[in-house]
């Protein structure tokens, strides 16, 4: 083999616009494109430099130069901006896009989209952009987009797609290839199952396109079907959707209505999204947010933000009320006010860690009525031997600091405490919100808090009273 | 149609095993199994109970009904255990649950196994315990995973499976299925995408596998290669991928050498359980953990928490020396040890909210050099607004309780201070974490807490140190 074929044979090279990893959009390039938006009469430069890119390319390109310059660049790429852009983005900032958009231009975007991708981002507009947006709609988009907002929302019938292959169940794998070719153009682009119906249009198996690949024109397609299919009714919950594509490692799935007929399928993409949204979720709950809100304005962004720290705040000045029962102890003894914040904030430390196995032990479906108790009970034990630890460590520390042994036993009782009620709420607080049918992710914290706090100044100020005045 | 074709055609019914939602193993079935193992003689109910279980099921049954149990139940299953159930199961349970077992039965489930999944579960396992293993498998597995084992962990190479279809650019479709329907026994169970390759073996092009469906015999494969294609080199680190596969719908992608020769292929069912571990891994680190140990030991639990507790007491000492400054001034006024948790837990809070944003933004990529500065100074402006909202609020109540109007204005500018450098920190320690090449999520809000407890502390007491004495 020459140099030479060698060359001509030489596989794709990475774009000049992608990234040190290759995968993604340089903040170089962001850099180039900014100092041509500053220079007023770069607009064709502009144009040239992102024509090229891929629609998820110019997704980066337009959630990383700001809003203003955004909607320019989407002025700029016209007719040229393609539909899947706005798929790629952030719900939040294609919200904001759309409302800064010529109506007819949003149309004609979302016209040329599947009709899950358009559902996906009418449903964020408010009532008003969405009348307004689906007048200016193809009579078959608007029809697909109107029953889709009759599903509840995060539900399979939110998150499916109309278009998809289904054949019956007596065709023969020829038959099958030879409706295909034929059908083509009215098929999905994308598919990876083909549905098996009955004559009701009951799913009554599916059978993956490699399958069919690779089977005999003269095969059954009821023959070729899997055993383990999972026709999923529209009203199920996408978390639930999720969970079983994650367990059952599938690529596509039917979804059936209330007569158990096939209406749709849901394929991995939209679930990966689904996934990455309710995994996100968690950690934002657990820190008092629903939305990172990196799209939003200030203001917006400040409010969403505001009741959380006002639920905190009470909190705080509970344990402030309990930290005022013993004033007249820390008067005697300033060197209580010194340490009480130590004893409150590693509790707070344990139970979060508790919390956080909890919380995502319910999310993943691991921790259930069925090991509920053990899962506690080994975090009470964990709270338990870690509070030995620390109280050994810090009495040591405070008998040297303050020359008082008496303090340091007492501080360190109070560690052994607030520990094993750390790890107890940190697991059960979840648990019990759970059973309640509360989101754990939301208010966990803020009990765990309360908890760790007022047992933390209650046990080491309380102990102080008692033992040393 | 009859009511009696209405029964005929009826759809598969959820099994009686199947919980409320239908997608997951009941407690109940749980529950009345545990009661089974109870009584000693109910070898061949259990067997019963559990032999028609899917794969998955049965994994689920594994990881609640307790270690010695699940012990137990493979050993009752036998040979009728499915290997897939181990892929099913969490890694470190499996690890435990391998190391209990006779090589024998490992290594005969283990070579039922595609290679990319034997690999993942191998690689956990210690030195010794992998090389008895890899000495009882398949010649041809062994290599495979020995192989595999030369890629960095959690990169591309340890992700992708081996077994794939690929096809030289000039066949036509008509060749590629005579070719498919011969070989099929030697290809993968499932693939989604045909490789298209030149004659050195270099990737130039993906098919998917419904777009062969649709094409007529004569085209050519190389006419129906897309365009935009993605070979990732065996070492890109498997966050990389994730990034990728979600930023792009794929379904699939091939895995190439350093001589960009085709090597392997990564599905997304892979990419699913990378996602879900990344976004999982990021809420774990923020509470000090690399795990949630569910199925580890309590001692084991334990030291593995031990060390971010150590770093948090070291943390709280630091305040705890901050406010020894200010023995002399809480002596004088106690109502400074009342109040002084307050403005140090609200700037931890506050700091929080931004801290995860920034932490998921450099995550989702959707936070890079090019807009950091924007988000920081959001932050900051975020917690200006929220802080004056807050000052008002607890200078208000500071006010009414303690009846001093100056402690009320006080404890309101300490607020404000605190919320600021809140928001800063919160968003730019994440941020010079990363570029410092740390991972942001693990010490990020170690650090975070040590400045808004430390400023928290040092602007209440010192503002009044300086005005109220």
């Amino acid at each position: 083999m020459s140099d030479n074929d060698q060359t001509e044979f030489q596989p794709k090279e990475p774009d000049e616009h992608e990234g040190e990893h290759g995968f993604t959009v340089s903040d170089d390039f962001i850099r180039r494109l900014q100092d041509l938006f500053d220079s007023a009469e770069a607009r064709e430069e502009i144009r040239i430099a992102c024509i090229e890119l891929s629609a998820a390319d110019v997704a980066e390109v337009i959630s990383k130069i700001g809003f203003d310059r955004a909607l320019e660049l989407i002025d700029i790429l016209g007719e040229d901006i393609d539909a899947e852009v706005f798929v790629y983005l952030d719900n939040d900032l294609v919200t904001r896009l759309f409302e800064n958009m010529p109506d007819w231009d949003v149309a004609s975007i979302i016209n040329q989209m599947e009709s899950d991708d358009a559902l996906d981002l009418i449903e964020d507009l408010d009532e008003e952009a969405q009348t307004k947006i689906l007048k200016t709609l193809s009579s078959k988009m608007r029809a697909a987009i109107e029953e889709g907002l009759t599903f509840p929302e995060d539900s399979a019938g939110r998150l499916m797609q109309r278009s998809l292959v289904a054949v019956p169940q007596f065709w023969t794998v020829g038959k099958t290839l030879d409706y295909l070719r034929v059908a083509k153009n009215s098929l999905p682009d994308d598919f990876y199952d083909i549905i098996v119906v009955d004559p009701m249009h009951h799913v009554v198996g599916e059978v993956p396109a490699g399958h069919i690949l690779k089977a005999q024109r003269t095969e059954r397609i009821a023959d070729l079907a899997l055993d383990n299919f999972h026709p999923i009714p529209a009203g199920t919950d996408q978390e639930e959707v999720a969970h079983m594509f994650r367990r059952e490692g599938l690529v596509s799935a039917p979804v059936v209505n209330e007569d158990n007929r096939l209406i749709g399928v849901i394929t991995v993409d939209d679930i990966v999204d689904v996934i990455d949204e309710e995994a996100q979720e968690d950690l934002l709950k657990l820190a008092g947010m629903s939305d990172t809100h990196l799209y939003k304005d200030v203001l917006y962004t400040t409010r969403a933000r505001f009741y959380w720290l006002l639920v905190n705040l009470m909190t705080a000045i509970a344990a402030s009320v309990v930290i005022g029962l013993f004033e007249g102890t820390i008067q005697q003894i300033v060197a209580l006010a010194i340490l009480m914040p130590i004893v409150a904030s590693m509790g707070g430390n344990a139970g979060t860690q508790a919390m956080t196995v909890a919380v995502r032990g319910l999310a993943t479906k691991e921790l259930s009525k069925a090991n509920a108790h053990k899962i506690i009970g080994k975090e009470v034990v964990v709270g338990a031997l870690n509070g030995i630890s620390f109280a050994i460590i810090i009495g040591l520390v405070t008998w040297l600091w303050f020359h008082s042994a008496a303090l340091g036993l007492i501080i360190g009782v109070a560690m052994v405490l607030n520990l094993i009620v750390a790890g107890f709420s940190g697991a059960a607080i979840p648990v019990i919100l759970d059973r309640l049918g509360l989101d754990p992710a939301v208010s966990s914290s803020v009990f765990l808090t309360t908890v760790t706090d007022v047992i933390g100044f209650f046990a080491f100020l309380g102990l102080a009273a008692a033992f040393l005045i």
